[in-house]
């Protein structure tokens, strides 16, 4: 069976997260689903699909990479348009491309980025509400720009990481670690380029790192809880909305765009 | 009482429109039982409002004026400030000012300005699903800039008013028409400054303009059908979520922004 490798994006406000599970309707549901009428299989099979790693319910896509073998020979391309025309418009295939039978949308995965967005306004905008995490308070950037860099590297992230998770190994390195403010639109934006990242584990960074920016934390407190190993010492896990996936690098990346 | 006036924004996604009706939550519902919590009124009374011109389900607004009576004295910003507190997030208190007893929200109005955005890529954007009209047809904008000509100045819109109208009188002057192509964000926005609007006028313009750009119709089209005066010789009533009520002005305009 041909192998696809497929780009997506997703509005994740209305799912329960990208993984199947039973409580709910995930994103990788909806792809199946789709995948199964367009393929036309008999009831009871399906197509199983695997993602470069699973969002939680309210995090979205701009880049989300996941592979599946179709069980007939087809162009990529007629998989994109059919699967855009199947879909809810809450998902998009941005572009699919057949791969090597070796290509894993995860364990060929070498690097993410994933961005956070925050609205920094006086009172929530209407329209960012489902779309960043809401944070009215005073910031010093600088602060928090220079509390960043202590992230870049190879670290035991131990502190920045859900007691919740199953990975043993807690050891990531980060490429870059950034915020781009936009003055005009009062946002902030948190870029982070890593080989990897655990669970929440931006989530818990972004929340730690606003409150350097507010000043209830010291500007060293980021390479403190590297050094402490403790996830309570940590700030507070930032809410889903604002964290988006933007982007999966692969050693010989399959995508165009 | 003192009168106040307040510029609110909001996304109409959730509501089933902006006036308090019977069978589903409204944004006049939602702010009417703010106000009385922030009175604490006892049960049973309220505090009417009353808006520039209501809005269908699924319309947005961006500057939106109504106007109330309050029953005590207090400062314009701390209601501001207090709405915003008590209000769902999708929908925003920008300014409230103390007017004149006969300052009324909608019979002051002197003119509207009403935007429709486009999203005219291939496949829906996700993130713009809700704030949008999907429409990915080529189109000549030549054409539909040429043809929203015919509707500048005082005409009968007869043709562009939904049949479910109670209004008699159909004339209504439009001082501005124009459509800005934005490239990069694949989208088309058309802008209608005027003294008043019709029922569904908008989103029939709109409908009907598209039909030109599309080719389906002529670029004189909207000429003649301000001649024919005839609801069904027009083109559909684009869908609601696309357009968005963003600005009213008023003789002595009292907001600052």
């Amino acid at each position: 069976m041909p192998r696809f490798a497929a780009k997506i994006e997703y509005d994740g406000t209305q799912y329960v997260g990208y993984q199947v599970q039973p409580n709910g309707w995930t994103i990788q549901a909806a792809i199946e689903a789709a995948l199964v009428k367009m393929a036309k299989l008999p009831k009871g099979e399906h197509i199983p699909t695997s993602c470069s790693g699973r969002t939680d319910s309210g995090v979205h896509a701009l880049g989300q990479v996941i592979h599946f073998d179709y069980p007939a020979p087809i162009k990529a391309d007629n998989i994109r348009r059919a699967m855009n025309s199947l879909l809810d418009p809450s998902i998009r295939f941005l572009e699919v491309v057949e791969v090597d039978e070796d290509f894993h949308a995860r364990y060929s995965a070498i690097a993410k980025e994933y961005i956070y967005r925050v609205d920094t306004q006086q009172y929530p905008d209407p329209f960012k509400r489902l779309y960043t995490l809401h944070h009215p308070y005073r910031y010093n950037l600088d602060n928090m720009s220079l509390a960043l860099q202590a992230v870049i590297g190879e670290h035991d992230f131990t502190s920045f990481c859900s007691t919740k998770t199953d990975k043993e190994d807690k050891v990531r390195t980060i490429y870059q670690a950034e915020i781009i403010e936009n003055k005009a639109e009062s946002e902030l934006q948190f870029r982070f380029y890593g080989n990897g990242f655990l669970y929440n584990m931006i989530r818990i960074l972004v929340g730690t790192t606003l409150q350097i920016g507010d000043g209830l934390k010291k500007a060293n407190e980021l390479q403190r809880l590297l050094d402490t190993k403790n996830r309570k010492e940590a700030g507070p896990t930032a809410p889903p909305q604002g964290l988006y996936l933007h982007y999966v690098e692969y050693l010989n990346n399959p995508f165009r765009i």
